[in-house]
């Protein structure tokens, strides 16, 4: 215990705790501040979420290798689908699509591209291993392409109806929870060692709690981001409207930069260390697996949960969108090696879709 | 006479040459029995494409390097071509667009997909030459432009007329076709050499037959293809009805696996066999040689064979299909190295594609 | 004096300049002949825009190599943009948009696959450093989704008003241009090692004018291309209408043709003495140039000079192909190698693009 608490003074990330207990104070005290309650939970969630990571990690690090890459690969946006499934169940439909799209682009362009420039800065060139990235680049590409094709066709062809959608749209959830599951099979099993320079790297960072404390981190973490994003979710659409931003900024750039706060301070930390491997494996793992797992998981998930179910018919622009970052992505990583201005070009384009979004009315 | 009657008897597809002259009966005593009909046809044609596939490379075996590098080039989707002008004498515009579409995908995403799969079952890692690779994707990405452009253009700037239509897809056929006679140019002259690895092993497979054997299979083939073709194309409408499957379905789908039936053991097998150079470039070749010679010949045949000419205007859905083959395939074959998971990546783009076209309404 | 003069008569395409008095008689004399004014403006500017690019090279040799940089990469496309700001000023907002995307097009395609082509046809095959083009295609990739941006939202969301597109279009220049200035940090200053093999050959060409003739042959020109451009674009759209061509078509091919003609004998002569890192560079920094810093130069010019405000809502058709430009310029030149049918494959895509422009109604 003392060993979780020595850390917590270390890492400055957790001094944001205290907005823990504020949000419920502040909640209890003034219901109707939805903006400020909207920026407190925000505040409140980032040290939470890097507090579920590291005991993500320590829980894996504890269990082996096999169950251990498990829980890691599955639990590893556990904040992304804590607060999605409490929007889920608000049936607030929108805020998880562009949540789901926003965390792939937030995750692929902003993280990499901060990683990449952070790490350029300190580096003058950096390497890391384009057969890696390139297979993560290519379950993004699949799994975008399953995102994009029912609301293209339905568009093109006019087949805006359930009838084709939600047939469409769990037929496409399964192939990629069988892609993911296989993914999963090759990386920690068949061409395990292919991959163990990637995310081999990552426990010796922080040593990891012992399994009790780590399993009951787990557990308070996960208990306190869905209480904190209770709030959140019912704060976040006036706030939006407050602080004058539009619905789709708030789901699509906000909830996805919380969201990622912690692997981002890892990620960035690794390509300072010109641990470039680490780094791209975290962005690019992150991204492919929000958008292979967490978004056929909340699709299946919303006919349990939902007030109604859940479709991939995302709007026309966040198609194009998430379509454009998967082949800058790809594009970017196939060389193998990085510079600052590599990160400026992906950051280049995450601002061109902030903005975007931004001046999206509604 | 002798050897072709012994390799019948060796290769197991040769026994479903059965159906041949059972279709015939079949047709005679149920001609209303549209889907016994169909699923009869499919059966019969898959043999005999394996059969011209033999002979043309038998026949391309005796004449020499330079002519018989063109007859593979050229009668290698003979079978599709043959189905295809049936399918535009009997009018069927709309099931030869799908099924050029869908012989581009099957080839790119499941023959190259199988072919990964089936080769990384067995090796863990496979090789092959990215430059050839690349050449290949260059060309089949210069082809799906021009298949892309005419929809995209005619669409987003609402001009589905006949007269911007017909010229665009006349002149972007013939930019196609002279591309691709200078691709021949290329592969089996001036840069003969770099191709050599990817199609020199093709004839080690099978003895060739004698030339006057090998020139009568061709003939004889061909014209039990058309015959057949007769069948399927006069009930592939009514059997899609019944079986419950869209249009699109078959078109994209079936018709595609059918014509590629034979191309595909050939791939698989050499993927088995650890020359991925070979594999790789059948799929990619054959699916490159549909979009750059078969779907221009078919449109300039159609202004002589068809009750009405055909174009290049693609319902949208098909020409977004086929871009993301595309870009897919580039991005996939472009390291030059596969594993299993590799091929399960595009198996998965497949069935992303087959799952949508199932559920077209249509 | 007596080098330019030396100069004048060596390159044959300085002949041409006799057209410069020409087209002025011409118009004085004959001012209604739109055609032929059109036809001798096209002929006046091409050596004009010889003439400056190579005082700009001359002023940038003798500045030093930072400032001489600096002076490349901003008035190295000069002349597109004294023909889009004349063009700006007569409120032809199409033309000028036109011609942004069609020089994007043409320094892509027809440049590079020019180069290709001749270089090819000489040499067996020709590498260049795939970094560098990597990096500039980056550029070009991140260019050209600010471009599609506005167009695409715009479009599926139906939001074609000024109060989203004209901040849109604003702000996205601003990233452009911040991610242009950085650029030249990055090549200039911070990684200048890593190109120099790219532009530094440049200058051993021809030897470099003494500065007070390069600065006065710079101010020349440029006021003479002004000039010339005010008949030009008086005359374009008239000549298009005896011509038969399309509004798109002078736009896309012929003006951004002229304005290259200079840059791409250069980048040809290069091709065919195997320097082909130069001839990459001049034509992918062209194109790259004018996507970050051109365009969002007119945009905000267009606010102090033009009757209208210019946005970034280019036709749904311009979108797409700038968009396909960019992903086969971007798949084409990331191995590093090329032969001659790698130009072939070029030219057809910038055929296929120029034939549809051809056939666009207006």
């Amino acid at each position: 215990m003392s060993q979780v608490l020595k850390e917590l003074r270390e890492n400055p990330l957790n001094w944001l705790l205290v907005f823990v207990p504020g949000i419920f104070i502040a909640e209890h005290l003034r219901p109707e501040s939805h903006t400020a309650l909207f920026l407190l939970s925000v505040l409140a969630i980032i040290p939470l979420a890097g507090l579920l990571s590291h005991a993500t990690e320590s829980v894996a690090a504890k269990t082996g290798d096999a169950i251990g890459g498990l829980l890691n690969a599955t639990l590893g946006n556990l904040t992304e689908l804590v607060i999605a499934i409490t929007a889920l169940r608000a049936g607030m439909l929108d805020l998880v699509k562009a949540s789901v799209i926003g965390a792939v682009v937030t995750n692929s362009l902003f993280m990499l591209g901060g990683a990449f420039l952070l790490g350029g800065l300190k580096h003058h060139k950096q390497e890391f291993n384009p057969a890696n990235a390139r297979t993560q680049a290519g379950m993004l590409l699949l799994a975008t392409i399953a995102l994009v094709i029912p609301s293209a066709v339905g568009r093109v062809d006019q087949l805006n109806v359930t009838s084709f959608m939600q047939p469409l749209s769990l037929g496409l959830s399964c192939i990629l929870l069988v892609t993911y599951a296989l993914s999963l099979l090759f990386s920690l099993k068949t061409h395990r060692a292919e991959f163990a320079s990637a995310g081999g790297g990552e426990h010796e960072e922080e040593a990891p709690w012992p399994l009790p404390v780590a399993l009951g981190a787990l557990a308070v973490a996960t208990i306190f981001i869905a209480l904190v994003s209770e709030i959140f979710v019912g704060s976040v659409q006036q706030a939006a409207v407050t602080l004058g931003m539009s619905k789709a900024f708030v789901g699509f750039i906000v909830v996805s930069l919380v969201g990622a706060a912690a692997e981002m301070t890892t990620a960035f930390s690794a390509a300072r260390k010109n641990r470039l491997d680490m780094a791209v494996g975290i962005a690019m793992g992150s991204s492919a697996q929000i958008a292979l797992f967490v978004a056929p998981v909340l699709l299946i998930l919303s006919y349990f949960v939902a007030p109604a179910p859940m479709d991939l018919n995302f709007g026309g622009g966040q198609v194009l969108i998430v379509l454009l970052t998967t082949l800058t992505v790809s594009f970017v990583v196939s060389g193998g090696r990085s510079a600052w201005y590599s990160g400026i070009q992906l950051l280049a384009v995450y601002a061109i879709f902030a903005v975007t979004a931004y001046l999206l009315p509604g």
